[in-house]
């Protein structure tokens, strides 16, 4: 933790705003504490438009699935009884039945996925058959149940198929099909609405001034609500004035469920977006500095009991603090049961890297697959700010408060957020 | 691979439509060879809504990211050589600044990503400062460039920052707006047909009859198309009579890139789809019976110059089959320059499990993240038909071709099509 020293009078650090850091987890949990989210409404949408999104209830089976017996192959359904004694040397043989019930000594063909004809309780696969004329020899033995898809294998009927707070993927969206739902309730998309802040920001498109550059967070940002089924409301570009920002955040609130604003927040500096917020409301920011690294200036603050997250304008640093504060915010809106995770392999450091005891450091790296080891190499940039670290890295790790960097060869876990190159020397 | 054995005159095992099976890597080089895949049109989209699609054209930086030099922290530009010999002890006092240029005995206030002013080549952070009237107090001693973001830092003016070929992800749309691009030559979504064919078959919605099944594998294909960012065409559900297979095939084909199909392929059996695929026109299938387990009924097939995938009615065998060959080809059709692969981790198996010699076999599994150990337990099913076993499942192990099955405690390799849960006993 940072503390203010005091050494011939003279505060060594001096932090304006913030006398000490917070950490993530406390963080989080103060800001979550006093919000007290709770799941956005339902709605009804067609299976086809559901991917991706949250399921709001429990699927619960109302038929067994399968429904009936079915064919696990092609052949001829029969009595396995009959059958007894059946090989290549003896072959049994079986009329083919035409009625619809098969009786001890008749066979019917089916194909995968056919319905178990009545009195049959077994399939013999066509290979282990030869057709002759209106009859089938039979060159093995089969057990009751053979080759067959019972009723209820799958999912039994009044089993919870699809829990309540799953994102539903490509597979669920096949079971809840299979199991007769052509219209699923889901959780409505949390509307987050997103607001740069700063002088020197031009919007993309426009001609910016010398000392301007291109807004880039709003697009990002925007991007990442989408990856978990939240809508963007763009509350656009406000300048580094508290009238203007405070008009924004008003319209912001008035529209969405949470308010996310990068810039105007910092170290013992520009702080117009924290003090803009406790201007509007109680309790205002209920966390202002994260023991983090980068995305250190974050605040978190609650107006009108919404939630507002202010990152910072750094990219780098706005994209940890959304991924730390947004995503488990944005899956408590969604009622999902546990925050959703990125995907975690364990590589290898390839190089060591420092990093500040005492904060949080996420640290980016290249992940490459070589013969099927995993090997993170550092992304170095001087800044946290540079986005290409991003775009070069596919992943992170985060370094505790505890300790001072990476070894060389250190086994760490990456949170993926990009894909993984194979590179096979063998192949 | 299986071969016809002869055995007294009689076939042990007899194949109709294939005598024997071939690997998937020569099933997709054949069919590819014939194809000539070429890359689909480019399209220009905004900016905002190029999440997920793939980038058409190299993003060459026309400008230095950052545009110019920027304050990497909140505090006060100037020369960093008049900074020499400060300290706590021995402060070195600089006027404010109000001119543009600053001279060698002023300061100007500046905060993170402002400009530094001309004649200023650092930053002195605001806590290593004390204001005093119309001017400060600086405590510490300046390298030149320090607390500088540097022009060009992050990308220089002519260099790559982003390569055609690339899936747009959040990070590489902030990039793209910093580099001031509103819009982005993105590849066109390739149109896929799908058509599910069969008897048992019902739509999802309607009332089935009694030996029917509700349709599912339409909705969970056109999912998978959406997260490649590929378009549905559907093509409803055809019965198993080869005139409406055709009538349907020639519907999708007008309309599509590429036909997908499921049912009316099998082992040995009830060939619809590949019948009418045949009379339909050259070269038509080229492979049939693929040496895998699930999906070995696949059959690849192409007409009008088209890819038309002929997948089993199986739906964990439809899903395999999508991602070993429509995956690669629709990355092919993105113009991808390296098939976009699942992310992989190693997992020690928590079970053995039993293959069969000469399929390569996908084992469904459920990864399940223990005290940092990734253990993969397999998702047990008699049917490969079992979608449940997907649901359960969050990813799966390819057991290569001369393999029997998996020892318990073997590391393996696991493709991740779901989220692995973490459990930490020690938390």
């Amino acid at each position: 933790m940072l503390v203010t020293n005091v050494f011939m009078g003279r505060p060594l650090v001096r932090l304006k705003g913030f006398q000490k850091l917070t950490s993530i987890d406390d963080a989080l949990r103060t800001w979550l504490n006093i919000l007290q989210i709770k799941r956005r409404r339902e709605v009804t949408v067609p299976l086809h438009k559901a991917l991706n999104r949250v399921l709001a209830e429990d699927i619960v089976a109302e038929e067994d699935l399968p429904r009936f017996d079915r064919s696990a192959v092609d052949g001829y359904a029969l009595k396995s009884e009959s059958t007894s004694g059946a090989s290549q040397f003896k072959p049994v043989f079986f009329q083919i039945a035409v009625a619809e019930e098969v009786t001890s000594k008749q066979a019917r063909q089916v194909w995968t996925g056919n319905a178990i004809p009545k009195g049959a309780n077994a399939v013999v696969m066509l290979e282990n058959t030869q057709r002759l004329d209106g009859e089938i020899e039979v060159w093995v033995q089969l057990a009751p149940g053979e080759n067959v898809s019972k009723k209820g294998e799958d999912i039994k009927k009044g089993e919870n198929a699809v829990k309540a707070g799953t994102r539903l993927k490509p597979y669920h969206l096949g079971l809840l099909a299979a199991l007769g739902n052509s219209e699923v309730r889901v959780v409505e998309k949390p509307r987050i609405a997103i607001l740069a802040t700063g002088n020197e920001l031009a919007e993309v498109g426009s001609k910016p001034a010398e000392n301007q550059i291109f807004e880039s967070n709003r697009t990002m940002l925007s991007a990442m609500c989408h990856e978990l089924d939240a809508e963007k409301v763009d509350l656009g570009i406000a300048k580094d004035d508290v009238e203007e920002i405070t008009e924004k955040l008003r319209i912001g609130l008035l529209n969405s469920d949470a308010v996310v604003t990068t810039g105007g927040t910092s170290v013992g500096g520009l702080d117009l977006v924290p003090d803009a917020v406790n201007k509007m409301g109680k309790p205002g920011v209920v966390v202002h500095g994260v023991a983090m690294r980068p995305a250190m200036p974050t605040a978190l603050a609650v107006l009108e009991g919404k939630p507002v997250m202010i990152l910072s304008g750094n990219p780098v640093a706005a994209i940890i603090g959304f991924e730390v504060f947004a995503r488990p915010l944005i899956c408590k809106m969604l009622g999902m049961k546990k925050e959703e995770h990125r995907p975690v392999i364990k590589a290898v450091m390839a190089r060591k890297v420092a990093t500040a005891l005492g904060r949080k450091t996420f640290v980016r790296v290249r992940v490459l697959q070589k013969n099927g080891e995993f090997r993170a190499e550092p992304v170095s940039a001087r800044g946290s700010g540079a986005i290409s670290t991003m775009t070069r890295g596919n992943g992170f790790v985060i370094v505790p408060e505890n300790r001072e960097g990476l070894s060389e060869g250190e086994l760490v876990m990456v949170h993926l957020f990009g894909e993984v190159e194979a590179v096979n020397e063998n192949v």
